[in-house]
């Protein structure tokens, strides 16, 4: 079979995260037997997408205007800022309304193996809007894995040093770990077992 | 938050079969962070694909070309068609490289309950090509579902009438139904169980 527009269009969906050669056969043969304005809509989407989104240049966030409209808002509360891996963790955290400080994307976690040491990571700037003065908590949004605590052992440690050096009043605080709610006990895995008691509250 | 670039990419993924809020968020988030030439590949191929897949005048299978490649292939066997629901059925068909006769898409299955009637399909010229008299088989390779059956009695009976009337000797045969290759008799529905006991064959 030669290659042609739909053989091109399946492999270039086939690359996009859990999508197999399968799906993306079945996605071709939807936008084809679909209005072609959707096609169309879709192709202006994806073309302008590099161009209409930036990182802002205060939290490293993806946003269409700089700074974004997070860092702009006077309303939410400028004394503490949550350190996330990536630039997508802020829409999964502002989605949980929990949180209405700022955000500060590190654009990584510290993994020597993998060659990414602090270097790497927006440490500088978060430095630089720490040292404003403003900022009184710093939570640590980042995944519980080796390279998530590792990160935040090395902050932890470079916190310490510009509260001594700048005479900084700043706690730094990391989201719990534990149970997932609904979880079930029997399928949780020792480590976050082990967490979750070591973390136990008050009933 | 506002409706920015990443919401309304994120908005049009989402309506792709098999393809959720969430996981369009992360196609949207990895389009991003990736190389902007893959986007605009993808934002090409899909500006241009309405327009450059066409229906075979002759079978209705997509192709860039009319007649497609199929059609046009002299080495295949002129002596049989292939009868199936849609032109996606082909390359499923074509993979199994198990045919090597020429295909007919219908453009449906009869289905009464959703006004679809014989009517809405491509029988007409299905039965034009059937008189030219060089056809000898047609394999009907529709569903084994309520409408495939109802469209297979169908062609049926209006390819006895023309047999009779145009004096052809065609002969109509179905896609065998069965136990799936790999599969396990306590996981078959009884109806399957039943049809592969009634199409039982000689070991």
């Amino acid at each position: 079979m030669n290659i042609n527009a739909l053989d091109r269009l399946t492999a270039l969906l086939s690359k996009l995260p859990g999508v197999g050669k399968k799906s993306a056969g079945r996605m071709v043969y939807h936008i084809l037997d679909g209005d072609p304005g959707y096609a169309q809509t879709l192709a202006a989407e994806l073309a302008g997408l590099h161009q209409a989104i930036l990182r802002c240049g205060i939290c490293g966030g993806f946003t269409e205007t700089d700074p974004c409209p997070i860092c702009s808002d006077t309303s939410r509360d400028q004394s503490v800022i949550c350190v996330v891996e990536r630039a997508q963790d802020i829409r999964i955290i502002e989605e949980s309304r929990e949180f209405r400080g700022l955000f500060h994307v590190l654009g990584g976690l510290i993994a020597p193996l993998e060659g990414i040491g602090p270097g790497s990571l927006s440490i500088g700037r978060l430095l630089g809007r720490l040292k404003t003065g403003k900022v009184r908590e710093l939570i640590l949004a980042l995944n519980p894995t080796i390279e998530g605590d590792t990160t935040a052992l090395y902050l932890q440690k470079l916190l310490k040093d510009i509260k001594t050096s700048d005479n900084l009043n700043i706690e730094i605080t990391r989201l719990a770990s534990g149970l997932p709610v609904g979880g079930d006990l029997e399928y949780t895995d020792r480590l976050t077992l082990s967490r979750s008691f070591r973390s136990r509250v008050r009933f």
